[in-house]
């Protein structure tokens, strides 16, 4: 295992230290609770909170969406595993001004049980907590089954709508329905073509045979839909495009941002070369890319792979879109 | 092979044409030459232009640092190979506001030949160029040979003080002397973990044993000084600061601009964790981080590995590192 860890217990906390370090201007850590990364000025008195938390090793998500007007509060799992009730809690009032709080989470069985156990306890001390659960990942789950799905890259859109619409003053109902608008308007699809392995185990999750490629895999390996021959990186592009048009409403005139996430060891370039060919394929389509965002922002350790979301957009999705932001991992110059 | 490429003749173009769609608000493309990106509102009439270039295959250098009060055009090379002579002269005359141009670039044969070229060609033409010619790689020659070292992720900080120097108004000597007092300034050192293949080869460019890791590596892969047992994380840390401080003229009460890159495929996390290191040995030796640099910012395609480049401060050099900047690389808030 090439890597670079001293004990495999401490690579979390040591994340999170040098993350701390490295971000200083935008995020701290909780005083109390090494598990939780807070914005800096957090909590804003009388502006709804945002909070997310998921397992690490995805890095720059889920600690490095924390920061203005993005999240106010980060909860902080083990490597591909949910951060405890505790750490949501902590978060959660870390985030609270008085307004209440969003968690805006992705759908996965730790996540949903712990964040529910934080939410009741944060209601016991008075805090208003709504949540929106991300289920944008297609192929973890049958259209009719939409809330089997998993969360996946189009989270970080979720919380850039979500900070947005807090920092503009709204309430903690308004700010949940923005979050969830930017949620159903928003679909993505995984491309896996090598495995990646967690220190403590020191050897690969699952696998990947040479000249395949596995559609519609998970963040953490999850089975997709199915194994296929590795195409061509235009291939790639149209199968991944093509799984977000059969599950979505979009068509001619409409207008899109679009978010290609590498997993984690796929050179930048050929997510350049990805997208290249994924707007030539929307503008053939005559849907805009309204907004690109183009990068490792949402990873797998090491996974060979990347992510396609698309988010059908408005003029409303939009503005909150632009309203200024800072984060480590995505920043919009006002 | 894993990757997402189509014919491995086409990469670069289809990267460039992937990354202007995708960052067209800060960069675009030459209009004649595909092989050259300029950024947005260059050149800047009166404003000393700032030109770089190199091989592909690091993203986002060289093209992600195009932008405003950075780099103003890049010439693009193939994969690991230096862009022509002729995309170097195209990148001068885009960033020519009037005022010269300094081309800012790292120390390799084809660079330098084709550098000393197109600014041959570019004065015949009336422009005034001036070069520095990075050289932070402290491994690839020894210190009495300087001039022969190679230049490394350091060119990032030779970009970020050329740039803002530019955008005050600076003649081309000064933003020359700029641009060389922060690469004075600066020292870097690489780690290899794991090797990188180039598609068109189809094979690793070469080999790490697994459980050694190659001290001094360079960013093409060019031979380390030793390789090694892979030692923890804390013991890399440790290594390519007494490496650095060996080399550079840094001690108690000195302050520093830190960069940790990834070369690649190295999961994000363990940049942190690197970092965490490196700042706690620097704080225990009373220096202080003024301005820290963790992530993806000069890769080497799938390369497993990291690079520490340490640039030490004064007042002057501080300034010009805060001076607002924007690309899709680095930015920095006014």
């Amino acid at each position: 295992m090439q890597r670079f860890i001293n004990d495999p217990d401490d690579i979390v906390d040591e994340t999170v230290r040098g993350f701390v370090k490295a971000h200083g201007d935008l995020v701290r850590q909780h005083p109390e609770n090494a598990r939780v990364v807070v914005a800096q000025g957090a909590p804003v008195a009388g502006k709804v909170g945002i909070v997310t938390g998921g397992g690490s090793g995805h890095e720059p998500a889920f600690i490095g969406y924390t920061g203005r007007n993005m999240v106010d509060a980060v909860a902080v799992g083990e490597l591909f595993s949910s951060p405890t009730a505790k750490s949501f809690l902590d978060a959660i009032r870390a985030a609270d001004g008085g307004s209440g709080v969003c968690v805006l989470y992705g759908n996965y069985a730790g996540d949903n049980m712990n964040v529910k156990m934080a939410a009741r306890m944060a209601a016991k001390e008075g805090i208003e907590v709504l949540t929106v659960v991300a289920n944008d990942d297609i192929c973890s789950a049958p259209p009719e089954e939409r809330d089997k799905r998993r969360g996946v890259a189009g989270e970080i859109l979720m919380w850039k709508i979500g900070g947005a619409k807090a920092a503009q003053g709204a309430s903690v109902r308004e700010v949940q329905a923005a979050a969830q608008k930017a949620l159903d308007a928003t679909r993505s699809v995984g491309v896996g073509l090598a495995p990646c392995t967690l220190p403590a185990n020191g050897k690969p999750n699952f696998e990947i045979p040479a000249g395949r490629m596995e559609i519609g895999i998970g963040h953490h390996g999850e089975p997709g839909r199915e194994v296929v021959d590795l195409a061509s990186a235009d291939g790639v592009a149209d199968e991944m495009l093509r799984i977000v048009l059969d599950d979505h409403d979009l068509g001619a005139g409409d207008e899109v941002c679009v978010l290609v996430s590498g997993l984690g060891a796929t050179p930048v370039n050929e997510l350049y070369v990805l997208y290249n060919r994924i707007e030539s394929q929307l503008s053939e389509r005559r849907i805009r890319v309204h907004k690109p965002f183009v990068g490792n922002y949402f990873t797998s350790l090491e996974m060979m792979g990347a992510t396609l979301t698309v988010m059908k957009l408005d003029e409303d999705l939009k503005a909150l879109l632009a309203a200024e932001a800072a984060s480590p991992g995505l920043g919009v110059s006002a």
